[in-house]
């Protein structure tokens, strides 16, 4: 099924041929890659054991991207809004199962691009070859910063960081995915934002 | 100063001319584009507030990369050891200062190649190109694997996948550095070292 630019984010055609530069044709054949999926909340984009097929554009809404450990306690080390791409790019590349979960939190509309796909068009346009280079190596240098972040602060320069980076969260995401985002008890957290409220 | 093939690890140029495929020439081009430096233990490769201006292949000894907390505490997120690659990707390629320590731990002897180097190899030679943007993806995998791993993972399964790994890791690295890369006190590691050796 054929995408409409009136069915994209602006932000979508924006990075695409504002940034990247891509001409209106290179950008047509592009888009004629993605399909649209819709996901209600909880459902799952990926669970682990399932291999990531697709790379995905977030048109609207938000999801969480957590391990589960072996006590089958689960483990967030993302969100997701508008505008981000999420799926799990080993999985994606290498065709090997992924140990992710990505689950929507608010009912998702997604653009999908197949890895088949995905690989003919960065064959085709070699703009879009580079924009998948920088996609990875941005996407790299963040799960460095959150390695760095997780391993280094404390849990409240990690919520000050979090609230700084997204100040209006907590109308979107609740209250105990945030609390595992930041490994801390749920309870700690309400007296931690009732505390630095208070400042 | 002109490097010699005896003076590189075998591993380098198998890696080049056996797995990315660069021929005779080729190679030698790359090659012309390296340095050697030699970095004692404990001096730094790398500090917070510089910018990391190489790409650096270690020939011989180990490193640790850690951040700094506001309290001057270290937090070890890799080792490095023979036949890897040490830098910041991220200061490299943006230029900007980096928030990372790298230190030798063992003498270091490195290859090194600049940022400009890089740049004007992967434009005359696009397996360079190709080998580069796997090694970031590479790179990225295992970073992710490492967040997921602190998040999910009790101290003891960490110890097991780190000697795992590197079976030799307690011969080469002092212990206060592995409990730091564990998050566990150096007092609780010893315990468990012991503990699991009577199994």
């Amino acid at each position: 099924m054929h995408l409409y630019r009136s069915e994209i984010s602006p932000l979508f055609a924006e990075t695409f041929i504002n940034k990247v530069g891509l001409t209106e044709s290179e950008f047509e054949s592009f888009l004629s890659g993605f399909r649209r999926e819709f996901v209600p909340r909880k459902y799952f984009l990926l669970k682990a054991g399932q291999v990531c097929n697709d790379h995905s554009y977030l048109n609207v809404g938000s999801t969480r991207t957590y391990t589960m450990d072996d006590k089958g306690g689960e483990h967030i080390l993302f969100f997701a809004f508008e505008d981000w791409w999420v799926g799990d790019l080993e999985s994606l590349e290498t065709g090997l199962p992924s140990n992710l979960y990505i689950q929507a939190i608010e009912d998702c509309e997604l653009l999908c691009i197949s890895k088949m796909d995905l690989i003919k068009q960065k064959a085709c346009i070699p703009k879009i070859q580079e924009w998948h280079n920088a996609k990875i190596s941005k996407t790299h240098y963040r799960t460095l910063n959150r390695l760095a972040e997780v391993k280094s602060q404390t849990p409240e320069e990690r919520y000050v960081n979090l609230i700084n980076k997204h100040p209006q969260i907590f109308q979107r995401i609740p209250l105990q995915y945030i609390a595992s985002y930041l490994d801390i008890e749920p309870q700690s957290l309400s007296r931690l934002r009732k505390r630095l409220s208070e400042k």
